[in-house]
């Protein structure tokens, strides 16, 4: 049987969902419903219920989702059953903080190389991850299989980075930078802009 | 004549419509088409048209949308037609990354307070901004009236942080830490989330 394709959309959504059951796990809750979650969430618990009916048969009508369950079958849907080694580039602020961020633990993701090609943090460590040189990342990138970047690099030389790390074998790019990147079919970017999510709610102020 | 509310879901794809348009403009782009547009964003010409019919006639049939004049009422929409003062609580990598950050210019947005609770940081400059002592927050804030703060402050004070933001009387809040935050009606909270956004990609990989 083939399926259509998943909308991108109701992708999007699912790491929300997986985030918002996760914190009703560690809250030691076992159950819950699309009520709930949508009014935790803002969204509405028809459009949960939509969502999730296209992967399978998650929830019983009238006794909900089991969370664990459900935590599990969406981390296998969207692949974060495993740890994906993640690369990135520029150990500015951003790359530091990066290293620093508590939030990639237990939800698939590991850093495992940093680059820059500042002499004066080529070889320094962030947490136990040296710093290596950008004029390595290619072949570096290429050899451990890295399929995962974050790019923390200046705009100006935002796009020739990520010619290379295409290049490289790289298919999804988290960028930093405050610009729009190309990249062939196939790569996926999404973009961490923090004057979209301010623009999204200064709509509602006086 | 009272209108239907605009769905939130439609206002948070509005930002997006005036990042690409700005870029079409720097690239010297005098009008554009909802195809066009489409193609760029991964979005459909008839969801932007729906979309962008909303708010009014921005285009006309056959000519497409003049880039300025849509830019322009897509601004006034957002509100982003002025500058908003914001407040940056939390200076270290991030809140550093923030002041830095090329994005905001010409966005809608200034930072101009920031506060941290570490006596070695207090009364250190950020580029021409001073690092206030958070004690300090609430009257600080209250003063400059301001409404929209971004929050870099560890998960585990994250809350304690948000509940005196709210008090002095913030509205919309950019959350960098990985916690959920509650906040009352008519406060809004945006989470900047690197997995929620790498979790999308890795549906997509092999």
């Amino acid at each position: 049987m083939t399926r259509n394709p998943i909308p991108e959309i109701v992708i999007g959504r699912l790491p929300v969902y997986l985030r918002a059951l996760t914190r009703l796990l560690e809250q030691g809750r076992q159950v819950t419903s699309s009520q709930e979650l949508g009014e935790r969430l803002g969204i509405s618990a028809a459009q949960i219920r939509k969502d999730l009916s296209q992967f399978g048969e998650f929830g019983k009508q009238g006794t909900g989702y089991d969370i664990e369950f459900l935590v599990a079958k969406i981390q296998e849907i969207l692949k974060v059953d495993r740890v994906w080694e993640v690369a990135v580039v520029g150990a500015g602020d951003v790359g530091h903080a990066l290293v620093n961020y508590g939030g990639f633990h237990d939800r698939g993701f590991k850093i495992a190389q940093i680059f820059d090609n500042d002499p004066d943090k080529v070889g320094t460590s962030y947490k136990d991850i040296v710093v290596m040189d950008i004029a390595q990342m290619q072949e570096k990138i290429r050899k451990a299989g890295i399929k995962i970047a974050m790019l923390a690099v200046p705009a100006s030389v935002a796009q020739e980075v990520v010619d290379q790390l295409v290049e490289a074998g790289v298919e999804a790019i988290l960028n930093y930078a405050p610009v729009n990147l190309v990249v062939p079919p196939g790569v996926r970017v999404q973009y961490i802009d923090p004057s979209v999510h301010l623009q999204t709610m200064t709509y509602f102020l006086d």
